[in-house]
């Protein structure tokens, strides 16, 4: 089934795609340079920091940031630095999610994990070195000329990070899988473990781009609503979607009793939540005009995507 | 055996059990303070966290790092923030370095590790959360006011942390198991590992004491030479101690094949270097004259300590 506009017409999301996949080159390339060469005993770290962030993903995160600076006509290069770092912590969050101990993935990107293809403590010390890259990003100049900026920067990183945000999420799915949670459980679960990183997205690009306060809680709004319809669209993708379209092994969430977003609700239903969800989170970016176009189809885009 | 001093009178480390004692005592009740507190679904991460990091430990970093800072009047309650930074890497490091998948140690500080007490999961984000608090603690107006410093901070610390630093060295430490390695290479190995990050200790007090470029210099210098030090009093300690004196499972890493700084040589033999490798260290210090007491003599006490 493919996604439609509200209307009922098929949605034109040409011009977001080709985008993001300019931002995700950008992206890799920064990446690429910024991570380590494998050399000496210690290569397989550097191998494996690679292997888990290189060549994969959508780079939504990145995306997100990008376009959030440029409403506020941010330099690139200091918003690709940015992205890099929020991308290096999203794939350290994938390595360690991964692991046998926590979700026990063997796939992701349809490549095996990382701790299939270099070994279990590899891939915690990988993920471990990828966080802690990330906040040297940020500090550096080559994020943004004002020191006090980036300070914030890596605040606001380190909480939307931390226990209190994307790791906190993590703890709480572990804790709700395989009891009755209620919906509003699972949303606040989303909302650290997804929704929390989002929201330093835009905030960074806001930050960098120097935006003001009511432009700022507008994206922070907008991301925040974005993480559900994403966690949603995944959360269908794994009652419906098939392991080639996702990478990844399917309905493996259902089958371990993970809490979900589509409990109680039939996926019809849960889609047309997701719809809804989408249009109020992009008419939170009306203030912007045509300028936030691209964020806006983002908002729609999600339930369209196949991995 | 006791240690001597170099002239063979035994000696005296009451002033400076005294004084880490002072400064454990504060960094302690800071990390109770920015740690977050158990509650709702979340709560066994923030239990695993504070049970990581709390009442455990000399606090050889943080006192490194106040000692540091004092030789230039540097305001106490900054040093005690940093350090408590420093403290949150490090048992963070311990966490994930005891995992069954990395080195395997069920006993830590006496106690169960982490991951025994709290299962393997927690134990992994608990590491990850610890890990992300230092860099929200070094960004806060608390740890300086200056935002310069601040991002510097935040710079030295990732650069002693990650792949080029402490997790570059458990990567040799795991690479080189089992095998022979020059005594070069296991040097290497310990300065990544445990070198970095005390070397970020006299980083980070010269930064917020405001230090100028040749006493920074030697405080570095110092730092390096005291992870050695303090390295073979592991080894020795690994050699000759008793679990109930380590606190942790004894001769545990000579069974593994682990690196070692002792390798070809007898305890005494590496125990005289040692102490000639700690005089060394404290000589780097002659130029802050008794003010550097304690520093100096924390550079000899290594090869007394029991645990």
């Amino acid at each position: 089934m493919s996604g439609g506009a509200p209307g009922g017409f098929p949605a034109d999301f040409s011009a977001l795609e080709a985008e993001m996949a300019a931002v995700a080159a950008r992206v890799e390339d920064c990446l690429d340079q910024v991570l380590p060469q494998p050399q000496g005993p210690e290569a397989p770290l550097a191998e494996a920091m690679r292997y888990a962030t290189l060549g994969g993903g959508k780079r939504l995160r990145p995306f997100l940031l990008l376009e959030t600076g440029r409403l506020f006509g941010a330099p690139e290069n200091w918003l690709v630095r940015a992205g890099a770092a929020v991308e290096c912590v999203h794939c350290y969050s994938l390595v360690h999610d991964d692991l046998p101990c926590m979700d026990d993935d063997a796939l992701r990107r349809g490549r095996p994990a990382t701790h299939v293809a270099f070994g279990e403590a590899v891939a915690v010390l990988a993920g471990d070195a990828l966080l802690t890259l990330a906040f040297d990003l940020l500090a550096s100049e080559e994020c943004h000329r004002d020191a006090l900026v980036r300070v914030r920067l890596v605040s606001a990183l380190s909480r939307a990070a931390g226990a209190g945000g994307m790791v906190g999420g993590q703890m709480i799915d572990m804790a709700l899988e395989g009891t009755a949670p209620a919906r509003a459980e699972v949303a606040r679960l989303q909302t650290l473990k997804t929704g929390a990183l989002l929201g330093f997205c835009t905030e960074a690009g806001a930050l960098i781009g120097g935006a003001g306060g009511e432009a700022a809680r507008a994206l922070s709004a907008f991301a925040r609503d974005l993480g559900l319809v994403y966690q949603i669209a995944d959360d269908l993708l794994d009652a419906e979607g098939s392991a080639a379209e996702m990478g990844k092994a399917a309905r493996k969430d259902a089958a371990r009793g993970k809490p979900s977003l589509l409990m109680g609700r039939s996926p019809a239903e849960a889609r047309a939540e997701a719809r809804a969800l989408g249009d109020a989170a992009a008419r939170q970016l009306d203030l912007f005009g045509e300028r936030a176009k691209l964020l806006k189809d983002l908002a729609r885009y999600a339930l369209d995507r196949r991995r």
